[in-house]
């Protein structure tokens, strides 16, 4: 029995490489007073941790070099010398990419696995799920009758901002790569549309599946999509800005969206968004997506990676590729 | 007697020609029952008119072809069939670029020429200072002790913009083009500081400007100057963007601002704001310039040029170049 980690090794360019991190064996880690040991089952792939690896001012500190990659998780509560953990608690949590994590149980949430599998608890009940609950109706602010535009929306935040659209009483557009995603994003999911953007027709189908306008853009995406969405935008439009996974892995500055003016004669509102600073509310975010989700209005899919620790570079390109469908999970 | 009137005869590109419009004139125009008629005696030159020129989606129609140049300006009720307007009220409106307008008193106000001269009025006492007035309290909400940037700080909504900064316990930094703009900025407006982005520092001088960073900045320029201070903004900052003067010649769609994550990490708001939105609240602020005008507060500058109503395709250029300091009007 071994504590088998993920450190980073350099700062990646580009697409992360193997070489990019170290893989190494360490002792079991034992609880000190106040702590606990947590034995990882599932970590979740998200574009931002792309970000993480890189230097400069973000919103969080970078992932040090020689440090265990960053890493959402979710796994078993194994040894415990906090009053509040147990073992055989199932937890989600800032565990790191590694098999065996000790915390102290700061921003850990205990789940209730009869409710919902352990890995959909990093998922669409978990911080993906709060980021869309939060960012689409405290940023989107969406009303009834209303049309949101969401890319990236096959993703682990894109799927659940397009359903609590739906719930919301809007009509709900999706923008995705390739007729695959596409079904699975109306089909499975029940948005009213899903514009592929690799059809190469990206303003015309949009017109199409929008035909009254764009109230609310969720941008997962960023690059020539954006562009492209800004122009059909309404007056008074809003744009919460939650992801740019197109511009994670750029080696220079990308561009931002061309012609501004769609921004300002709209009067459009764009606004960044960080699913901690809604840190207080996350037992509202996840009592009413438990609801959902139980009532059936709210469907969640995890695409569950094999390979273990070892096969995190590569599993995490997926995002970046367009390689998944549904929320990535590395199963350790 | 006759009414000298600017028409636009052909849709622009790049910087206004002389060619671009026929200068026309035409008998004096008579009031039907419910107008009244204004000599034209100033006429504002605002950025926004290039705008206006362009065919295309936009917060107003575009001009038409062979219709007088849309125009904000100031006169004097000469005729009146209007019982709310008798002639030698002073007013301003949307009068065109013409000699004599007709109007019905939509969107016209009555002016006071011995609180402020008559041009003022459309200047900071006018559309120019309402825009800062709502575009900055309402869009960009600063609070005391906050640092508010304000581009084209020199100019007729800059300017205002600074100043109410100060008056609301902000510090207030402009950007301005020279070392002339930027001692107007600093000894006669009172701003804390001015950064000359002709200068080729920009990044570091607005650094030393604004050492705690900038929480508000008032966009009037758009281009690379809003790329260099998007680094600098603070968390939760906000970016009323107000005019985009860099882009309105473009002849091809401009890039946007480089780096979107700078608008995404530290939770920016980025807000169009067009005036015409806070129109039913005109008259507040108009009391309320008027009140910090009359109390030495908010000083106030037009940059008055002559060469009647024949010199406004010229003097409209002026504006892009950068060639003139405080307010453009043009005296009919």
């Amino acid at each position: 029995m071994s504590n088998r980690m993920v450190k980073l090794a350099r700062r990646p360019k580009g697409m992360v490489k193997r070489e990019d991190f170290t893989i190494e064996d360490g002792p079991v880690p034992q609880p000190s007073p106040g702590e606990f040991r947590v034995k990882v089952e599932y970590i979740s792939l998200d574009p931002a941790m792309r970000g993480w690896m890189n230097e400069g001012r973000s919103y969080v500190a970078p992932v040090g070099l020689g440090e265990v990659m960053r890493g959402y998780a979710a796994g078993v509560v194994e040894a415990s010398n906090n009053p509040n953990f147990k073992p055989g608690d199932a937890v989600q949590g800032m565990f790191g990419v590694q098999r065996y994590a000790i915390s102290k149980g700061e921003r850990v949430f205990k789940v209730d696995t009869r409710q919902a599998p352990l890995q959909r608890w990093i998922g669409g009940l978990g911080m993906p799920g709060w980021t869309a609950y939060f960012g689409l109706l405290e940023v989107g602010q969406p009303k009834a009758g209303e049309t949101v535009v969401v890319s990236a929306a096959s993703g682990a935040v894109g799927s659940v901002v397009g359903q609590i659209a739906k719930i919301k009483g809007c009509r709900a557009v999706g923008i995705a790569g390739g007729p695959d995603k596409c079904r699975y994003v109306t089909q499975q999911l029940g948005f009213d549309a899903c514009v592929d953007y690799k059809a190469g027709r990206l303003g015309d189908d949009l017109k199409a599946a929008a035909p009254k306008g764009i109230d609310v853009y969720f941008e997962n995406v960023g690059g020539e999509i954006l562009d492209t969405v800004l122009l059909q935008m309404n007056l008074f439009g809003r744009i919460p800005v939650c992801g740019l996974i197109s511009a994670y892995n750029a080696t220079e500055i990308p561009s931002g969206p061309k012609n501004l003016r769609a921004v300002l004669t709209p009067r459009l509102r764009m606004q960044g968004l960080i699913v901690f600073d809604w840190a207080a509310r996350v037992p509202e975010a996840l009592a009413q997506l438990g609801t959902w989700h139980k009532e059936g209005k709210l469907k969640l899919r995890e695409d569950v990676r094999e390979g273990g620790i070892d096969a995190y570079p590569d599993v995490l390109n997926l995002l970046y590729t367009g390689g998944n469908l549904g929320k990535l999970v590395l199963k350790v």
